[in-house]
């Protein structure tokens, strides 16, 4: 499975595995994939450089990439502090009382909130940078519009390439004008932040758009037959996140998510602002529903949702909360029934694709 | 571009094309794929009689199919002028007056509403059958659900092949368990009624729900790319039904209406109850967007917003009223920028297959 992109970056596959876990980045590496680890988790710089160390003694000089979230316009000065005050009181006790409602423990005393996204911020991003250009990463993806031109620069610089995801042709010309190197078109059906239109529209259409830029198809794919299908699209590559979390390698620290994932439909995700404040698809849960209900409020807008639910989001997987308990997942989580090894994954998918192309070359007529 | 079930149907391409218009049904089966026509917009039985007989004229003996909208389960005696009571004084209000904020004219005295969809009806429904049975229908599909067992046996008893559209592997399977010979899984990409699940995700999840009957692929599909994407999903076929819309022999009698889909692009639609009751991909118009209004009433449910609205849509296509104006049309709206005649769109369609599949072998390594 070998595209003038896979070729570029020296992997056998052109299958790519975004996971914010180290240990599934790289035996996704090691499987003859492209390992992109995801930063955003990362609060402090040295935790980042540890996991990067880490990566390093297990890919064996294979490649692999990286992923922030690092908007490109931030508002000056703004620190975390400004922006926790223009959360509404209103929205608070909606929190409160939901988890109250639900039995959730509070953390103990001076015990910090695990789930706190201050990746996005761009202070943080950039302290990740300034590590992760002291390794060999061969792709920087940003999760959230284009990187800052010094960024996309500084990349280059080092050699690095760089993505972007986009979820319409628009999205993905931007990227294109700002110098990026990949687009990654991120369909509907995909986990985390989706925009409306579904993979098998969007991906030619970014294609198109963006022509000669390599494109990755991402969303439902989590199969073989899904990766022959994003690659007749036009893609010169697969972008795949879901299918990773139910992999033996995955540290999701919590049996009862992964039973959730492991049990749950295609038609059991919902793309709610209820986590970041932008629509992203995850497990529905009485979470997403509270946050459904008209009675309600609505959702902040990004970063305040965040910043809100931190906490809560902390709580509930601290304590497995079941009914609350979520995370962003795509609507490929009704085919992963299994836990498997990474490397079982990547068999999986390139027998599949076999598979597919060899049923394929019959009806053309070319078997 | 042949399949089981394209060589059972005698087909060159397996390529099944839904469309209102007798017109395109007979060029898309003399172009050599499957022409369907669909039936709901028949009130009177024998102005299908004579449309089906210009279907013979046209189609030299290649083989058509037939749409018809069924619901398994209809409540005994329950009359049109019933149904039409149950509706709301407040929504009736509530058309009224966003017709005249559009300064929409009144239909002339005496004059029916031509939007009339009575095919639902079973009664409807069962005289459009009892005519369809004097014709070489080889396909009957059916819209909403499994058709009542009666109707499976006698297209069975004719040798004709039942259909039906899924938009789940649960209502796939209840079609299998119906005796059903053909399962079209429509994504939500797609034009008309669908389901929350994308087409990428859909297809190899009904396509192993009801192995080993044959499944299309529908949703999102306009190009000989995304063709080979739903082959490579595991489809006998594919179902088309939005790129014929722009077509030179379709009949939507509206220079306006053409205009806005030429002009649409694949955010331009939406999931809306506004037209039927159940939610259907159509544009968005400032019909649909009325309805979005959390100030205003919601929908009703299937039949009665059908009937509530079916003057108000007769009284918006007749004047043309633009921002009112809309379709069931499917996200590749956006790839629809040309009028063309089917056969060119047919060409089309085989010439992207063909080159979709040198691709994905030159990557599979192959070629």
């Amino acid at each position: 499975m070998r595209t003038e992109l896979s070729t570029r970056l020296g992997v056998e596959h052109a299958i790519f595995g975004f996971t914010p876990f180290p240990a599934v980045a790289a035996a996704i590496t090691r499987a003859g994939g492209f390992g992109v680890l995801g930063a955003v988790r990362y609060g402090a710089a040295e935790d980042l450089a540890r996991d990067l160390d880490w990566m390093e003694r297990h890919t064996g000089g294979l490649p692999y990439g990286l992923d922030v979230v690092m908007p490109a316009r931030q508002v000056e000065g703004v620190t975390e502090a400004d922006i926790e005050g223009m959360i509404p009181e209103g929205h608070r006790r909606f929190v409160a009382d939901t988890l109250s409602a639900h039995g959730v423990p509070e953390l103990a005393e001076g015990e910090a909130s695990g789930w706190r996204i201050t990746g996005w911020l761009e202070k943080v991003a950039r302290s990740q940078l300034d590590v992760a250009f002291d390794y060999p990463v061969k792709l920087l993806a940003n999760a959230l519009g284009s990187p800052p031109a010094d960024v996309v620069d500084r990349a280059h610089h080092h050699g690095t390439l760089v993505a972007a995801l986009a979820g319409s042709a628009r999205h993905a010309r931007r990227h294109q004008e700002a110098g990026l190197d990949v687009v990654v078109a991120q369909g509907y059906e995909a986990g985390g932040h989706t925009g409306e239109i579904a993979t098998m529209v969007l991906t030619p259409e970014v294609v198109d758009a963006v022509d000669p830029l390599p494109v990755l198809a991402a969303g439902g794919i989590g199969s073989g037959e899904q990766i022959a299908a994003g690659l007749a699209l036009g893609a010169q590559g697969v972008w795949l996140g879901s299918v990773w979390l139910t992999t033996e390698e995955a540290e999701l620290h919590s049996a009862a998510l992964t039973r959730k994932l492991l049990a749950a439909g295609s038609g059991d995700t919902v793309r709610s602002r209820a986590l970041t404040g932008k629509p992203a698809r995850q497990l529905r849960t009485a979470w997403t529903d509270a946050w459904e209900d008209p009675d309600g409020p609505d959702p902040l807008p990004m970063p305040l949702q965040g910043l809100l639910v931190a906490e809560a989001v902390s709580r509930i997987q601290k304590y497995e909360v079941e009914p609350l308990l979520g995370t962003p997942v795509g609507q490929i989580v009704g085919r992963m029934t299994t836990t498997r090894s990474v490397q079982a994954v990547v068999d999986d998918l390139t027998r599949g694709f076999e598979r597919a192309i060899d049923r394929i070359n019959r009806i053309a007529g070319r078997a």
